[in-house]
């Protein structure tokens, strides 16, 4: 069966202020000072999976130039611009009925577009294995993540029964629990954390929807036969913002009854806080993660420096704090106060 | 008799790193923040006194575009141009001679480009009252700043006896003094600080020179008929490289036999530091002095918040700290460390 990726890169990805911006992004940002955007690596992770017209690209409209800029060797058709942002489960559907129409039943992965997975010849071996499942039954397939940690910033799987090699049921979803529950789903074994990782035939999930959620693939059904025809976008427009506003994971994975996840030790981050960030990061002899052309640091520690353009910066005696320039904006916080930034930017707006 | 104030505009201002650079010195920035360069605020003052044709501007020739761009009223041949830096003696002396060769026998002043003047009305009435004295004896003249504190990052003056109703002859320079002599010279009553502002006619000044630092003098009078002619500038770029590098301080002012100083409280402040341009400005509720047009400042208290472009700004839990951002570089520093940043700046450019 036919195989195609596809690559959400839709969000604001508002935590990583004010190196993302709603202009630009966490994804299509340098953000691990690699020289290419977290999009760019999932492309080419991608591409050791499917070939390039069997990936697609999902993303607003506001941000179809900055994907085609970042990934110049994408087909233009294959980028679906969303006129609005009604979170992934419309995102996933519109994906499932373009792919539909142009293969008929087909495979397809959902990825996130601005996580890290350092390991990825491990990623592909279980994808490919997601993906024969996916063509054999009717299951949505997730790759759970094996904890290294008991992180409180994670929704996790419990795992049930094993149904193959290395495919089990999914007992439940949970939401990020509180520090003493997820030390007791470390301790239990029994649990891996939700990447945001699926697959899944378009027959699958489509049935899906028509059963769990029902508006959002009647909304974006009602007259398919527009899909891959040069109708498609001004259709999309006209009803993809009367879809219901909900996330893939409460429409549909929580109440489909044949769910499986494949635990997955692949290196992976959602790199959802500078402070992930900073964790993932190579650091200099004092612990600092130094993303600038010139510094001269003294008795600073532990710190994120980053700038993203060419600037000397001097800083003596900070520890623990992120410092971040660009060039319309400037942050200096302290590292474990950072669920505050959020706060900070909605008074700056005032 | 004719009075001329001479702007000396040739400093590099390394001590405001990064605010002000090499390529745009101290006294090009509006470093008080408030729309006017400290160059501009010098010149306006000075045109209390005098005519813009009777103001003259030395600087280091990379900067005679500055010069004009932040006075555009001035005559370019009023912008006299050292093609070296060689100190404020052979300045001066170029200064005098130019002066010399237009009017004969004339008073002039010497005003630093970049400090701070605040009470402009005493200032122009005690310049007129060392004009008058200059005009009439060969006396050379000071302004001594009333101290209001034991400062030891100034020169001092000791005042001898009354020789006219405002002003005493100079019993002695003193340089920068430690803590417990400053604290000694603030009880006693004697002593003004030095300003760097200095006035005499041009006949008393090359008289001075041609006693005390012939060499200077000698060397740029070797042919003085160039002086106003075009041919000046050529002139002066093959000989002024040549004449010894010495201050006015050393070179005349401690050996010259009648030197004055009239007190002037005049709100003066050098701004040599950070924490000097600190204590001079505005502050907002927890004491920060913010140049910045868009802040979220959330536990931040007596700090220097400046940036020169537009910028929104956010920052946590920082106090006492020096945080200038500029286009090109960046500093977060202790405010009661600053002594130290030269040396960072020094280690940057290796």
């Amino acid at each position: 069966m036919k195989r195609y990726i596809v690559i959400m890169a839709g969000g604001v990805g508002s935590r990583f202020w004010p190196a993302s911006t709603e202009s630009r992004p966490k994804q299509f940002i340098d953000i691990l000072g690699i020289g290419k955007s977290l999009l760019r690596l999932t492309f080419e992770r991608s591409l050791q999976i499917v070939g390039p017209d069997e990936i697609i690209v999902v993303t607003h409209e506001q941000y179809k130039d900055l994907v085609l800029q970042d990934l110049p060797e994408m087909r233009p058709d294959n980028i679906l611009c969303e006129p609005s942002r009604n979170n992934t489960a419309p995102c996933i559907a519109y994906a499932a009925l373009h792919i539909a129409a142009k293969e008929g039943n087909a495979v397809f992965a959902v990825l996130p577009s601005d996580h890290v997975i350092m390991y990825e010849d491990v990623f592909s071996e279980k994808m490919i294995k997601a993906f024969d499942i996916a063509a054999t039954e009717p299951a949505i397939v997730t790759l759970g993540i094996s904890p290294t940690r008991p992180d409180t910033g994670y929704g996790y799987i419990r795992k049930g029964t094993q149904v193959q090699e290395e495919a089990y049921r999914v007992d439940s979803f949970k939401e990020k629990p509180n520090l003493a529950t997820a030390e007791t789903y470390l301790a239990s074994g029994e649990y891996v954390w939700n990447a945001g990782i699926f697959i899944w035939s378009t027959n699958t999930i489509i049935g899906a929807f028509k059963k769990h959620a029902a508006q959002i693939i009647d909304t974006l059904a009602a007259d398919s036969a527009v899909y891959n025809t040069n109708l498609e976008q001004a259709y999309i427009n006209s009803v993809y913002p009367q879809t219901e506003k909900i996330s893939i994971d409460y429409a549909i994975l929580e109440k489909y009854e044949q769910v499986y996840t494949i635990p997955a030790d692949i290196g992976w981050s959602d790199l959802g806080t500078w402070a992930s960030l900073f964790d993932y990061m190579d650091k200099d002899n004092s612990g600092n993660v130094v993303q600038a052309t010139t510094t001269v640091l003294d008795n600073v520690t532990n710190c994120i420096i980053k700038t993203s353009h060419s600037k000397d910066i001097i800083i003596k005696d900070l520890h623990n704090y992120i410092i971040v320039d660009e060039e319309n904006a400037l942050l200096i916080y302290p590292k474990d106060q950072e669920q505050e930034i959020k706060q900070a930017i909605q008074l700056l707006n005032k």
